[in-house]
Parts: structure tokens; sequence; C-alpha cells
């Protein structure tokens, strides 16, 4: 938890947090600031210190709205430090980072860096600055250990904003369902009252538009595949694909607070009017794995536990697994799950056995999605929930919606 | 223009580009892959070849679509890369870029890094794949000369990409200021049907419902700010403003194609009812600046000429401007404008005088956009268009709609 942040810094011996980028679609500032129209920032956290906001003059009312102490780069005044970079651009921004870390008094000590911003850029200005304050060294958090780590168990706050995600979700997944399931069928296909068929882009465009509407946005899509997209994990859909019965629909929906804020994912498995047996029975498959895994979750485990579960479970099943060869196509070919909050995927990871701090905790939120892919024939199923472990130790889904495989249709319009 | 970019390589003599990240809402991979549901790749372009792009197995389908060569990370098992590197992740990921670079024959010479991923990873990763490649070095593009100069021109196609994105922002504007002048007015404040004023943060929701009901998204908010606000060039507004007559409104919208594309930049300032003497006379001047500059707009003269030009006018009308003096917060606080394209900044600058290649040139798209600014006084007024540059050298700015300070309330809705 954020509270921790200082601890793991400490244990790293770490002598200061960085973290460079926007304050909206970039997880960590959003972190330690809380957002706000702030286009580029650097915020330095000392060990045993308080966080330092630099911003641009014209974002001081933004930056001031954080609370956090604050610095305007216009004190480093861009002419005088191109005069003394004898006009190198690279130099000049390398030394508004000098005057920053000097004026917070960091000359010497380990820097752990952060920030979505263009890796390039930052890395000549890093390698640059380097030269200039040879006393500092500069790394990233390659192990998760610091702030990916505070980041990886959420407090109270935290929880009820990813709770409201959760219901936006919901609110938007039974809107699809009754728009689906409202349509006329003619030839096996959706069809509009104009009298063509339902196309899979105009789902998707109700979807965004409904998410708006909510406060909230995908800026990574949503996956809503049909048939052999449906049996490609990460096929997001074919605009132009008609609105067939009796196909498996994947529909793994994964917005979040309009910004870039926290994130909720959700996926369920739909058949239109009929469910087909083959579908019917691999999607039986894959519900008695999410109800065996879900029934076995304790605090203290490590999370890649679960993935060896599933493989367990699908490989009993005559299934192939990831875990026999990661190149496979067809059968269960990706992770359980994933932690969840200002990023989509964060830990705690499914994939790392040996990394004691990967556990379930109090405060963890993580996805668990099993799947079944066939693209082949055309199939693919996956079922998913987010998942929070609560401050006494117990396992809570965030918000119940119908698991059904079968749409029927014929509903009216409410 | 995309067609530039092997000549801009060799004239720095790299011998390679490297593009990372996802392919949405990373301009670099959106310019060179078209986009999609891709949540993580590697783009690799020699010198005198074809780009190669590397991807996670689960998004083959995805990344075939872009039609580019393709290679799998399942080439590269993490679990063998993991036993190589004796459990250590850096290390493991450092060799999966090793085994890519080896691939294409990449073991010696220039690579140029870009891409909006986490720096600090990033930098930790490059310098662990510097140690295991000591043949390679890797660098940023800190003088926009490679992929950012070739995209600063843009080709037919990429035109009539922001054209369709200026007439999505000339609808919502349309219908924002329908909206506005359609309610009734009580106390000098509009009114909701209920009886209650209407509020900032819902007309701002509204933008946002309009903008993805037209397929469009703004990753960076809207300014939508009024009063002291509009002072402040970034202060996005305050969602529990009231909305009063007489006061000046900047509303500066600059969103993008759905997935992270091209965008659009556009400002109007309005004052709701009637304009106060105060504010025509400071918005006179303002569209007398605009309407000055952008007739002395020609090619091959570089962009920062027409600061300087800006700050002229404006300083013999007795504003101070930032040129005078970087830390001002009241006149001319800002530059004249900046490039536009799958960045809402890139090249062209309009502050870097002694760069050649900073021009205006055929292809060339960019905002003019000047603007005064006395928040003590709760007054500021920005006006922005869009222009581009044919390739026979003409400056058309990209769509018309009305300048007027003044809406006046009492519009029927439609």
């Amino acid at each position: 938890m954020k509270s921790d942040l200082q601890n793991y810094l400490a244990q790293q011996q770490a002598d200061a947090l960085w973290v460079t980028g926007p304050a909206q679609h970039n997880p960590f500032m959003m972190y330690l600031t809380g957002g706000g129209h702030i286009t580029q920032a650097d915020l330095i956290l000392p060990v045993g210190g308080e966080p330092l906001l630099c911003h641009a003059p014209m974002e001081r009312d933004e930056a001031a709205k954080t609370g956090l102490n604050t610095l305007s780069y216009s004190k480093y005044p861009i002419k005088e430090r191109l005069a003394q970079a004898e006009g190198d651009r690279l130099t000049a921004h390398a030394l508004l980072y000098k005057s920053i870390f000097e004026e917070v008094g960091l000359t010497a000590g380990k820097v752990i860096l952060y920030g979505l911003t263009d890796a390039g850029k930052m890395l000549s200005t890093v390698n640059k600055l380097q030269d200039l304050l040879p006393g500092l060294s500069f790394h990233g958090d390659h192990n998760d250990a610091i702030l990916l780590q505070a980041m990886a168990t959420k407090d109270a706050d935290e929880i009820e904003r990813i709770r409201k995600m959760a219901g936006v979700v919901i609110e938007v997944v039974s809107r699809v369902a009754e728009f689906l399931t409202s349509h006329q069928v003619s030839n096996n296909l959706l069809m509009k009252e104009i009298g063509e068929p339902l196309l899979l882009g105009e789902v998707k465009a109700n979807i965004n538009l409904w998410l708006a509407e909510l406060g909230a946005e995908n800026p990574n899509d949503t996956i809503f595949a049909i048939g052999r997209d449906a049996g490609v994990p990460h096929s997001s859909g074919n605009p132009t694909d008609p609105m067939a019965l009796g196909q498996t629909i994947v529909f793994d929906i994964f917005p979040c607070e309009k910004g870039g804020g926290y994130f909720y994912d959700f996926t369920r498995t739909w058949c239109l009017g009929y469910a087909p047996d083959e579908a019917q029975a691999l999607y039986d498959q894959v519900k008695s794995v999410y109800d065996q895994v879900t029934s076995e979750l304790k605090t203290d485990v490590n999370a890649a536990h679960y993935q060896d579960r599933a493989c367990d479970l699908f490989e009993a099943m005559g299934h192939s697994t990831i875990r026999q060869d990661p190149t496979i196509e067809s059968g269960y070919v990706h992770s359980l799950g994933h932690g969840l909050g200002l990023h989509i995927h964060e830990k705690p990871w499914f994939s790392q056995k040996n990394d004691p701090t990967n556990i379930l905790a109090p405060g963890s939120v993580f996805t668990i999605e099993p799947g079944l892919y066939y693209p082949e024939k055309g199939l693919g199923v996956r079922l998913e929930d987010s998942y929070y472990v609560t401050p006494s130790g117990k396992f809570e889904k965030f918000i119940d919606y119908p698991m059904e495989l079968c749409l029927s249709m014929g509903k009216k319009k409410r």
C-alpha cells in the first residue's frame, strides 16, 4: 500500500524515486499525484522525505491542486540552460534535471526511475545526466519491488474506486446483452429495423458510447470477437462481422476511470439464441475450472500456484496447456489472471513462482480468467471476474453477473 | 514524410530504429504499424531494410493485420531465458532483445530507440543489453531528426485523417454552443429545466459523450474553463463552476481518433449573453494578432519566426510576453503554436530558432493559437485553428468556424 512506500524504498537501499511524464494515462504519476491536467511533470520522492512536483509554469494551478510541494521548471530558464550547453538541446535538458536534483539535495545515491514517456529520449537524457551528476545512479524497478510493490496492495479508497468501475462495467454489459437480444433474427443473423444485419462494429460503437456516458474510457479498446476470432484470445474482433446465432462471442471489457485511473476487467462468453453442444461442453469445462480455482483461493499463496492448478485441471480434461508448450495456439493458452489497478496488468503476477513477494494478500486485486481456445473449430470460451482480498483475508468478487453461455433472443427493450 | 524515413536514418548514420510498446496510444508504433489491439510489441527497422514486428503469441492475428513481417516472442521461451540468466528477470528480458537483434543481423552499430513505455525499466533493460551486445549503442532521437522528422510532414492520407477529426471537433463545438445557448437564464446563470444551475462538469460530460459517439476520444481531457480559470492557459476548468453570463470561457478541444490516432486541436473563447468591454478589447487584440500572423505564413520560414512576430505585436499593444520573461503569468505567456499529428505536440516547434529543419514546409500541420491571460482580472482569451501546407506550398485552415466572442442566448434547440 501507499503507506508502505517509504519502507520499500529503504529495503531496496534506494535514495529516491523519480517519476516523469504526464499525470493522466501514466499510472505512476497518477498514483502519487491523483492526476489532473498536467502534460509533463517530474516528481522526486527522497527516502524519508516529502515528494516535490516539478511542473510547467502554465500548469501551476493543476499542480497546486495535488496538494504536493511544487517547483516550476521556469526557475531554470531554457535560454540559460541552452547557453550553458552551447546550444545542445540534450545537454540543456539534462541540466534541468541536474538543477532539480541539486535543489532537493540529491547528488549521490541510487535513484529509481518510473514513468510512461518516450524511452529513447529518456535514455539519452539520463545517460547525459549521469555524466553531469556522477554520484547518482539510475535504475528501473525491474523486480517491481518499490512503487510497483506498493501499488500491488490497495487501500479502502482504491478498492472503492475499482468497485465503482465494476458497476460501470456491469451496466454496460447489461445494456449490450439487452441490445443484442432485443433484435429480430433472419437467416440466423441479428437484423436491424432497416432490414440489414447488425454488425459487430455497431455493437462496439455502443460500448464506447455507454462507457463515455458513464464517465469511463477504454484506452485499450474492448474485445468483442465472434466465431474464429473468439478462439484467438487477444483478437479484438472484426467490425464487419454480422452477429450470428449459435457462435461463441468472447466479450472482454477493461475500461478505466476517465483520464487513466483505476481499471476493471471482466469477460463473459455468449452464444446468441442457442449454444451448440461443442460450445456448451467447452464452456462447462471452463466454468468448472473457474469454480474449482476460485474455491481454493487463500492468502499467502503465490499467485502462480493457481496457474499451475488451472493447468492441472485442463490437462486432466485432455487439453494442451501453455505450461506444456508456450507456443501452442489451441487449448489453454494464457495465464489464469493478473493483478489489476492503475495498470490493467500489474502485480501479483500469475507466472512468477519463485518470487516470495508475489502472493495473494489483504489488498490484492486480481482477475481469474480461465479459457479454452480452438480457433480451427471457430470456438473460444473465457470467463473472468475480478477479486480482492479484504483486510481480514477474505476473497470477494467485486460484483456478480450471470455466467450463462446462452443468451435467449426475443427480449423486449426496456 | 514516411517515405523519407530511410533517408533520415542514413543521414543520421543510424543502423536501425527500434520502436517498443503497445500499438495504441503510442504514436511511434501507430505510425509504423497502423495500430491494432497489440499490447506489447517491438519493431526493428534496419537501415535499407524492411521492418520486423515482434509480438506476443496471443496477438498474432492483430500483428498479422499490419501486413508487416512478424516474429513471435514465443520463439525465445522465457523459461529458457530465465534458466540462462540464473533466474534474474532483468537479464532474461535483455536476452530476448539480444536474440531479436541477432535474428535481424544487427550486432554492431547505432540503434535509435522510441516508444511510450516505462522509462525506468527500459533504461535498465537497455543498459543490460548493452553489456550483452557491446557492438551496439542505443540513443534517443533527441534532435527529432529521424522518425520525428519524418512525422513532421504529412502525406495526403494523413491530412485526410486529420481533416476528419477537424469535422468531429466542429460538430462537437457546434453542439456545445447550441446546448449552452438553449438554456434559460436566471440571476445571470444558465439554468437547467429542473431549476438548478448548469455546472461546468455537466458540459464536459456532454463533450465526452459526443466525442465517443463520433468515434473520437480525448485522452488528455478538454479545457473548458471560465472566469479566473480561463486566465490560466492549462487550467482544465472546475467541474462545480456554474455557467455565468459575461465571463470569458476558454474552450480548447484536442481529441484524437479512437485508439490513439491523429489529433485535432482547436480553441474558441466565448462570453455567454454579452461580452464586457474589457473582455471584448482583449479579444480584439488576440484576433488582430491571429489575423496578422496567419496572413504572413510562408514556406521555408522557421516556425519560431512567427512566435517572434506574435511577441512583437503583443508587446506593441503594451502586454508582457514570455519572450521578455519566461516566468510571467499575465499577458502573452505561451508559444504561438506547435506541430500536430499522432502527437498533440510535435515538430515543427515554435521555439527552435536555430534549427534549420524546423521550418514550415509542404506537409506541415500546425496550430496557430495566440492568447492573452489576466487571471487576476478573471480574464483569458485564446483563439486557435489548425493549418496545413499543401504540396504546392499553400497554407490552408482545415475547417472554418465562427470566431465571435459573444454567444447570444435564447437559441432554440434543433
